[in-house]
C-alpha cells in the first residue's frame, strides 16, 4: 500500500513514521476511494514548523506584488484544473458538481485569492499609521512564523487550508501556511497543493510558503497549535476541536482563530407572517437545503409568535421539507451525528413535524427534518435547545406572545447571523425595536429580511460572532482587508531612520494608492516633513 | 474599624460581606496609611456585573457626544483635585510630586482621557466600512457587557482602573467599567472614581457606567474575568498575575488584554559606542533610574559586543549607577522581588558590577544595580537571564563577537519594546541589517538611538507585543484610536433597512467628519446611493 506523499520543506516526500493511514470515501456511492494517505507523526508537524518559520523570514522580505502574484497564478491555476478538481471534490464530498462545485464554489475560491491578490498589492489592509510630529510610525506586520490552516469538510475548495479564504488571507497578509486537509477531502486538497507549488515556483516565493500535511493525531494538533515556531492558527469545524485547540494555543500564548458552530436564528415577526408568510416559508426551506444545510450559516432555528400566521408558516415548511428530495451528506459520520443532536432536540421538548430519520440507499442522506418546540421548552432549555445538527434540520420555537420571543433572543449564544424578518411597513416596528438590541450583540451579521446562507466576500462583511460562534468577537474570516488582520503583528517604529523603514511607512506612498493614517487623516499621498 | 466604601450600581455602598480588609503604606515613610479597605466577596462582584451589565445597553445607546462629554469632564475634574491627587498618591506610591506626579503623570492622563474623548467623537476609531453594491455595512461596536480594568501599581494616574488609558479606550468605545484598584493606591482610585462618578451626573451617563472594587481575593478574581455577563478584560501587572488570569478568560472565551513583562533589550553597535559611549553611559542610566526602575519599558537588558568601547560604556554606567540616589519604590514587596530577580540572574552567571542590596533607611530602597553577564551564558541561559528585575536594575550581555549579538537577539522572548543604537554614519549599518530582522518580531516597538521610556500617546504607538509581554500580538494598550478596537466587537449589518441602522453606518456621514471605508475608499463624505 503506497501513500500518498505530504509536502513538506518544498517537496513532495513520503511521510516520516506516519502514525497510521486513512483513505477518503464517496459519500454518494458509500465507497471507499482508492488513494491512501498518510497520518503524519512529530517529524512531520516538526520539519513543516521549521521549513515554515524559516520560510517565514523570506517571505517576510518579499515584494507584496509577488506574493499577489503568487494568489493569481492559484486562481489561475485552480481554473485550468477546474475539471480534475471538480472531479476529485463531488467524489471526496457527495456535493453536486453542478451548480455547486463548478458555478458556485469554485469561482468563489478564486475570487477570494484574487481579492487577497489586491489586498496584498495594495497594502491598505497594514493600517499603516504615521505620526510626523514624533517620528512614530507603525504598522500590521506578518507574524515571523507559518499559520497553521485547518480547513472545514463542508467547502472543499473556498475554505480548504491550501487555496480557502484562511489561506489566502494568511499569505496576503505575509505568511507562509502549513495546511492540514481536512480528511473528508484529501485528495482535492492535494489538487490545490500542486496548483500552488506550481504557482509558488511562477511567483518565486519560497517554496516552503505551503506545506500540506492530511492527517495528525489529535495530540499532535496541539502540538502544531502551540508550538513556538507557529505564528498563528485558522480552524473552522467543528466546537468540540476547536475548544480543545483553542486551549492548547492560548495556554501557549499563540493567536488562535476558530469559526466553530452556529444555529443562525431567524425571527420571523408576526406581521411579516401575515404579509407574505407561504413566500418566507419557501424562502427558508430553500435556505435550509443548501449544501444540504451543511452550512455554518445555515438557518438551524427559526422563532415565531404563537398565532395562525406562524401555524401556517410552519404548514407551509413541514409540506417544503416534506417534498424536497435530501442531498447526499459529506460523509458517514453526518448523519450519525444529525441523529444525535435530534435526540438532545427531542428529549428536550423538541417534537419532528417531517423527517427524522437516515435515509437508506445508495448514498449518505438524512430526511429534511423539522421540528417544533413551544418558547416556554425553550427557556426552560436554552442550551440543549440550541445544539447545532450539522445538515437539513430546522428548529421553530413557538413563543407564546412577543415578550417571550424577545426573552428567547436573550437566550442565544454567540452566532455568526441572526435574522429578522418584518412587514414591509410599520406593522412589526416596535416588537422590531425591542428585539433588535437584544439579537444584537449575540450575532456577527444581522440581516433585514434575507436568509443569512450566503456569505458574500466584501469588506463589509463579517463572518465571525461572539463566542462560541468564533474565538474572539473582533475579527472575521471572510472580507478582505479585515480578515488579513488576523494573522499579524503590530508594529511601530519609533525614530527609526528613514532608509530602515518597511516601505509601507516611509515618506513615499509605495504604490502611489495605498492608504494610510497620516496625522489623523486618510491619505494616499506621500507623508509632507512635519515642521 | 470603618472600610470605604465601594462603588456599586452607581451607589457608594459598605462593601457586602467582604472577606477581609487591607490598607496601603506609604513606601517613603514606611508607614501604613490610616484607612481601610475592603477585599470583596463575590456579592460585590456579581452586584457590579449585573449592574454593569445593564449600564452596557443603555451605553451602546448614548450619543458618543455624551460619551466624549463625560471623558472630558474627567480630564476637568482631576485638574480640580490635583492637589489631593498628587498628595494622595505620593503618600501611597513614594513616587515624587514633581515632577513625576504632577507635571509628568497626571498631565498625561488628562491628555490620554481628551485624546480618548476626541476618539469617540469622531467615532473614527469603529471603522465603518460600507459596501454600497451588496448594501453591507459594518463597525466595531461596544461588547455589551462591562470591562474589567486591573491597573497596575506604577502609575496610579495613567494606568489606573478609573481614569487612566485602559478605562479611557473602554468607555471611549461605548463600555462601561468595573475597576479593580490596585491594592498599592487604593486612596488614589478613590478620588479618580469620586471625579469620575461627579463626570458622570455631569454627562448624564449612567452611574454603573463605572464601578469600583478594591480589592478581590485571588479566586474572585477569575470568576470575574470568566464571567457570561463580562465584556472583557484589560490588565497590566505582573506575568504570574496575568497568565493566571488569561487561563480563566481564555477557557471562558471571553477576550483579555494584558500588558505584562518586559525587559526591554537596548543594543549598542560597536560604531555607536566608538562615536559617542559615554553619552550613551549617560542616556541609558538616566532612563534606567525613571520612576526608580517601575517602567515596563525600562531598559532591563543591554547587549554588547565584547571590545573596548563596550567596557567603557560598562565603565562609565557603573560609575553612574553607583552615583545615583535610588528613588522609593512602590512598596515593600519591591525591593524582595527583585533581589528574587537577582538571584536568578546571578545563579546563572551574571556577576553584579555595582549595587545588589536594599537599601535601609526611611523608605523602601533598593541600590542602583548593574550586571555583566557574557554572551556565552546567555545563550546557555536565555530564559532565567530574562528574568525581569522591576525596579533600578540593568543586566549588560556582552557577545563574543557580532554573529552572537545577533543569536543572542533571537533568544529574546516577546517584548514591548527594543532598541538598536547605531553609529551615526553608516559604520554600523552591515550589522543592523543583521540583527533588525531577528529583533523585529521579538518586540512590539522598535527604536533607533532612543531610550524606550517615553511611550507617548500617539495613532501610531504599539505598547504592546509579541507574547508573553502582551497576550496578543495585534493591540496595543496605549494610541488612539487603535487601543479602543480591544473593546469592540465586529458587527455587520446586511440589507438592514435605513433607518434601522446606527448613525455610524447610514448614508449621511454622522459628523460630517467621520472617516469611512466606503466600496475601499477612505472618505469623509456621506455615502452616495449605488446605481
Amino acid at each position: 500500500m503506497s501513500l500518498c506523499p505530504v509536502l513538506i520543506a518544498g517537496e513532495w516526500r513520503a511521510a516520516k513514521n506516519p502514525v497510521g493511514s486513512f483513505a477518503a470515501e464517496d459519500p454518494a456511492q458509500k465507497k471507499m476511494l482508492p488513494e491512501t494517505y498518510p497520518v503524519s507523526g512529530a517529524e512531520d508537524a516538526e520539519a513543516a514548523l521549521v521549513a515554515g518559520s524559516a520560510a517565514a523570514l523570506e517571505l517576510a522580505k518579499a515584494s507584496p506584488d509577488v506574493i499577489a502574484r503568487f494568489l493569481e497564478l492559484c486562481a489561475e491555476g485552480i481554473e485550468a484544473r477546474a475539471n480534475d478538481l471538480i472531479r476529485v471534490a463531488a467524489s471526496e464530498t457527495g456535493l453536486p458538481a453542478e451548480p455547486r462545485l463548478k458555478s458556485v464554489e469554485l469561482p468563489r475560491t478564486t475570487n477570494q485569492l484574487r481579492q487577497a491578490a489586491k489586498g496584498a498589492r495594495e497594502r491598505s489592509w497594514c493600517r499603516a499609521t504615521i505620526d510626523t510630529k514624533l517620528n512614530l510610525r507603525s504598522r500590521l506586520a506578518p507574524l515571523g512564523g507559518p499559520v497553521a490552516v485547518l480547513g472545514p469538510n463542508n467547502f472543499p475548495y473556498a475554505f480548504n487550508g491550501v487555496a480557502g479564504g484562511d489561506f489566502a488571507a494568511a499569505v496576503a497578509a505575509g505568511n507562509p501556511v502549513i495546511a492540514k486537509a481536512n480528511p473528508g477531502h484529501p485528495g482535492t486538497t492535494r489538487l490545490l497543493a500542486e496548483v500552488a507549488i506550481e504557482a509558488l515556483a511562477g511567483s518565486g516565493l519560497p517554496r516552503a510558503t505551503l506545506q500540506l500535511i492530511y492527517h495528525l493525531p489529535e495530540e499532535l494538533g496541539h502540538v502544531l497549535v502551540a508550538h513556538p515556531l507557529l505564528g498563528a492558527t485558522a480552524f473552522t469545524g467543528s466546537r468540540r476541536a476547536g475548544l480543545a485547540l483553542k486551549e492548547s494555543a492560548d495556554r501557549a500564548g499563540k493567536p488562535i482563530y476558530l469559526e466553530m458552530s452556529s444555529v443562525n436564528p431567524v425571527f420571523f415577526l408576526p406581521g411579516a407572517l401575515r404579509e407574505r408568510g407561504p413566500a418566507l416559508a419557501a424562502e427558508l426551506s430553500s435556505s435550509c437545503s443548501l449544501g444540504a444545510g451543511q452550512f455554518c450559516t445555515n438557518p438551524g432555528i427559526g422563532a415565531v409568535v404563537a398565532g395562525p400566521e406562524s401555524e401556517v408558516l410552519i404548514a407551509e415548511l413541514a409540506r417544503a421539507f416534506a417534498g424536497g428530495t435530501p442531498g447526499v451528506l459529506l460523509g458517514r459520520n453526518v448523519p450519525k451525528a444529525i441523529a444525535r443532536s435530534l435526540e438532545v432536540l427531542v428529549a428536550h421538548g423538541a417534537g419532528i413535524l417531517c423527517g427524522g430519520k437516515e435515509v437508506d440507499g445508495s448514498g449518505y442522506r438524512f430526511e429534511s427534518t423539522l421540528l417544533r418546540v413551544s418558547g416556554d421548552a425553550f427557556v426552560a432549555h436554552p442550551g440543549p435547545l440550541q445544539t447545532e445538527a450539522f445538515g437539513p434540520v430546522h428548529l421553530v420555537v413557538v413563543a407564546r406572545d412577543a415578550a417571550q420571543l424577545v426573552a428567547i433572543a436573550a437566550l442565544f449564544e454567540g452566532n455568526l447571523t441572526g435574522s429578522i424578518y418584518a412587514h414591509s411597513g410599520t406593522d412589526d416596528d416596535a416588537l422590531y425595536t425591542e428585539l433588535e438590541p437584544v439579537l444584537r450583540p449575540r450575532v456577527g451579521r444581522l440581516l433585514n429580511d434575507k436568509m443569512p446562507t450566503g456569505v458574500a466576500v466584501s469588506a463589509a462583511m463579517s463572518h465571525g460572532g461572539p463566542y462560541p460562534a468564533t474565538g474572539h468577537p473582533g475579527f472575521t474570516s471572510v472580507g478582505i482587508p479585515a480578515s488579513l488582520t488576523r494573522f499579524a503583528r503590530l508594529e511601530s517604529y519609533d525614530a527609526v531612520r528613514p532608509a530602515r523603514l518597511p516601505a509601507e511607512l516611509r515618506d513615499a506612498n509605495p504604490t502611489g494608492s495605498m492608504w494610510r493614517l497620516i496625522d489623523g487623516v486618510w491619505s494616499e499621498r506621500d507623508v509632507v516633513a512635519a515642521g
